[in-house]
């Protein structure tokens, strides 16, 4: 099945979404209405605005507040690629140029600026302190696990555990969050709520590591750049960590570093993947699935349901 | 009378506030709690605080509470001051180096987002939506604020009325959101609220414009740094629009570039502190103190309102 199908019945919902996305970074600045639309409008899966309209569909649901949860959702996720891509250097997002690449640092960094300040304002349309208080310290958690992987960086004595950390601040909570903060807008019972935010945790954390064994396993036309870029800029993901259980393969990531030339990094490339280290992360993204399934086993069947399933699914076997 | 001995019977509470602002930014990550605290234990005049305690004064006050809303303030104008020293490539801040020079623009971009985090997230520990509204809202403003002072930089051709919209968004709407968010925690009635929400702002106005005075007048020592910064970096502040109703002076202005020799900008930085624009914009100042003061007299009578007025009197003719 194709991933669109999954959530067919949103198609409104979602264009509706993408007008809310333009409209809330119109700016009294055309530099920063500019740089603001210039990711939005290059696209992106919107895994987060689903996951808000999916998990809303357990209560009740109202198009005009989800979607202001929804889009808040997506502008942070917005602004921190903005940042991130300061903090990597990074000139091509999405197939476009970045932010700090057509414009610079300095916008870049205002502009994620302001778009995290429009997705905590956005929310805060909703009247629910909860909720506030869920987006403002998921913000915190993930601007941690943000300084976490640049302090991480070719630290190679880390283990799985520290690994497991980052990925679920970076990526896990949002994806959590943004369950957990569609069913509170669409006032799902207590008990539905934490179980969703648990489900788009255990998604969220499969869907990294499979983000982390694409990077490995994607061809360049795939992943839209060239394969092994996490490793090449020291960030040590749950396939090098396995890999590096082999002495022979440690040696050589040992010595990884960012200026190394191209045939050396894919002739490592290809010993991981030769390794068992692949199958051995797919194995724990597995198993996040599982629990992910397992949870919406116990939630009121529904075509929401179906959708997370889905989607769930589609994530672990995803091969882009 | 010192600036201190202003407000001395807040002495034991803003002990309790530099406590709560380390507390603040404890984070899981050394480098993030070292940079954070570097920037906030380098002192600074905390003024919003200030503001925050006194208008709670006003209603039902309690250090508990009152103190999560002066100390989330204070963190919003650490945050936009690290992202300004990234921006403006600063060195130097209030006599110790930079998070951007001690470390560099990377942890410094992180930080500033962590402690923005921070700040919101202590704000909704307030169980008011409308404190968690008003401070994100200010946060939008302050970085339109931030980018429009950037487009704007070296733009010979705007007006008083630009430069006034840039300053209350930059600093003025930020200490009227301490005024007003002191009293929304403090359960002030609300035509009390927004009267001092208007001094703030009145106040916030008069103290940008004499900074931007000051960095003509004052000393190098008193500054910390050499006269005529603001202007050698393209910041058109109200002396210098004044300044350039002299056709001779204008045409100085508009020679100015980043790397003017410093002898052509000290003789610069003379002709304006003879012209009229000095003594011009200090009298723009000093109709928002009037403002700010006339407010004053509305409000009740008590400790709280001295202190307001002599901190207000104190701002219009501070020499640094």
């Amino acid at each position: 099945m194709k991933f669109k199908m999954m959530y067919s019945f949103l198609k409104s919902d979602l264009d509706i979404i993408e007008k809310t996305l333009e409209e809330a970074v119109q700016a009294d600045s055309a530099l920063l209405r500019q740089a603001s639309l210039h990711l939005l409008q290059a696209g992106g899966k919107r895994i987060r605005p689903i996951f808000v309209l999916l998990a809303a569909k357990f209560g009740t649901y109202d198009i005009h507040t989800i979607k202001k949860v929804a889009v808040s959702l997506e502008l942070i996720h917005a602004a921190s690629l903005i940042h991130d891509d300061v903090i990597d250097d990074a000139d091509i997002r999405r197939g476009k140029p970045t932010v700090k690449e057509k414009w610079d640092n300095r916008v870049a960094m205002y502009t994620g600026d302001y778009i995290f300040a429009r997705s905590l304002e956005l929310m805060t349309q909703i009247n629910k302190p909860e909720a506030h208080r869920i987006l403002s310290n998921t913000m915190v958690e993930l601007c941690v696990g943000e300084i976490k992987q640049m302090e991480d960086k070719y630290r190679f004595e880390q283990n799985i555990k520290d690994y497991l950390r980052r990925i679920k601040r970076k990526t896990a909570l949002l994806i959590a969050a943004s369950c957990q903060l569609g069913a509170i807008a669409a006032d799902v019972e207590k008990d539905v709520q934490q179980k969703l935010a648990h489900f788009g945790y255990y998604v969220g954390m499969s869907y990294q590591i499979i983000d982390d064994i694409l990077d490995f396993t994607g061809t360049e036309k795939e992943l839209g750049k060239p394969a092994g870029g996490d490793l090449l800029q020291g960030n040590i993901t749950l396939p090098v960590l396995f890999a590096m259980e082999d002495e022979s393969i440690r040696r050589d990531i040992l010595k990884v570093h960012e200026n190394m030339p191209r045939e050396e990094i894919d002739s490592l490339i290809i010993k991981i993947k030769q390794s068992p280290a692949i199958e051995q992360a797919r194995k724990v993204s597995g198993n996040y699935l599982t629990k992910a399934l397992n949870i919406l086993e116990e939630l009121p069947k529904n075509k929401a349901n179906t959708s997370l399933k889905n989607i769930a699914a589609y994530i672990g076997n995803r091969k882009f």
